[in-house]
């Protein structure tokens, strides 16, 4: 029995995927989000800057009295959730394992495929984290740095997407993969296209995963809102308003919402 | 006679397109370039925000002891450089009066394009200053926020590029104009691109009219450096070293080289 909030922060709009999944799966709870805007995108960025942000983002979450955090961000979780853990009291949640689970309970073949920012890709945490859960597991990953700006500038239905995943994901039909982890928040957004090019393949989606790991985290703590109250409104955030900010995030949510600004002093992680 | 050095600074690489340009136009010059790798891009972030990391490059560059400075950023230039000129007092020379220049000069219809990021054009920038310098232009406008991921990602001559220019560029061709101003300095290296799908238009790309443009002031102020003797060396840094950034770089200038790291304290500007 526990009415505090649910932290979750990503770079920018994309963990309002994971937001959604959450709201969806648990409405008695209620979300604190920040995108972390005036700093995106965490893709192209080294580790000893991202985990800085992500301490800034944390910090300010944890002003609200959250009971769990949520790194709704696959850049972030790749590189800063360990340092995160080791630094603060409440539970923690990335989006990798709860992916990764979801990977190896579809896989038949053994062959699991991954895709995300070229920094995830390149940190290649999904295939450690696979391999340290199942060490029989054949892992092949591509970066796809352009499906953010693709869908952020909304050409999710348009044939040069398509061009670009057909090129990107190509090398999947070779390798025979039975499974395909999306490896970034924003991907969800453009899987019918990702499963037009792959249709034998299963797609795992990082949102749907971490809202269930969610609930069993907070179910084992006896944290769940069962006061039988409504939960509190579900505040965001944002370090940088931008116009399309809130178009995207109605297009992501489903409804209607707008961004408060706040201006945070990300420090360098002492590590 | 001056053989200080001249400061660039751009929000990633693509001003190196300019700096290059500077390399051929004055030989004699040495060049402290700085990318601001850590913040890039600038072009979907808020005025404020540039404002402050352009404050945070010029005085990294003022240690230099640079004679001038050139904004090769069309985000900063547009949003940041009259704060600037106000508070240093060196020449600054941004990279969009030198481009409007050359369109005016250009066209016979007087109907001008531009293109930029979503920051560039919604602050039409372009279309104010092309007015100020000659009220019976038509301005025509359009962001094109894939082309500088694209670029990035090497998708320079591939299909999807140029069916994402094809549905920018449409409107041109209805408008009807004869000149084009590409308003990011990574746009020259899709240049053939664009020229395919608008072959009757001039394109006016600022790294060349910019170079003109700095010529011209140090002669001015007599800052060339007339010593007979060699330069100093080129040299780069960036706030952010990432693994893409020497080849990207490598391709843009045509030679080896390799970036310094330097962390900056960015400031919020107090205008």
């Amino acid at each position: 029995m526990n009415k505090k909030p649910i932290g979750i922060f990503d770079s920018g709009v994309g963990g309002l995927t994971v937001a959604r999944e959450i709201m969806r799966l648990l409405p008695d709870e209620s979300i604190i989000y920040l995108g972390d805007t005036a700093n995106l995108p965490y893709g192209e960025k080294s580790a000893e800057i991202i985990t800085g942000y992500s301490v800034a983002n944390t910090e300010f979450l944890l002003e609200f009295g959250i009971k769990v955090l949520v790194v709704a961000c696959n850049t972030a979780s790749s590189v800063a959730l360990d340092f995160l853990k080791r630094s603060y009291d409440i539970p923690i949640i990335g989006v990798i394992e709860p992916a990764v689970k979801g990977a190896i309970y579809s896989t038949r073949n053994r062959k699991i495929g991954v895709i995300g920012t070229n920094r995830t890709i390149k940190s290649d945490v999904y295939a450690r984290v696979i391999c340290s859960m199942d060490s029989g597991m054949e892992v092949f990953s591509r970066a796809c740095p352009l499906f953010v700006p693709l869908i952020e500038d909304n050409f999710i239905e348009h044939e040069a997407t398509k061009l670009i995943a057909s090129e990107y994901l190509r090398e999947f039909i070779e390798n025979g993969i039975d499974s395909l982890i999306l490896g970034c928040t924003h991907y969800p957004l453009i899987s019918e296209i990702i499963a037009g090019i792959l249709p034998s393949v299963k797609l795992i989606d990082s949102a749907s995963s971490t809202a269930r790991d969610l609930q069993s985290v907070l179910e084992t703590n006896r944290m769940l809102n069962e006061s039988g109250r409504k939960p509190e409104k579900h505040r965001f955030f944002a370090t940088d308003i931008t116009d399309k900010l809130d178009t995207l995030a109605k297009r992501i949510l489903g409804f209607d919402m707008s961004f408060g600004e706040v201006c945070l002093k990300s420090r360098q992680a002492k590590n």
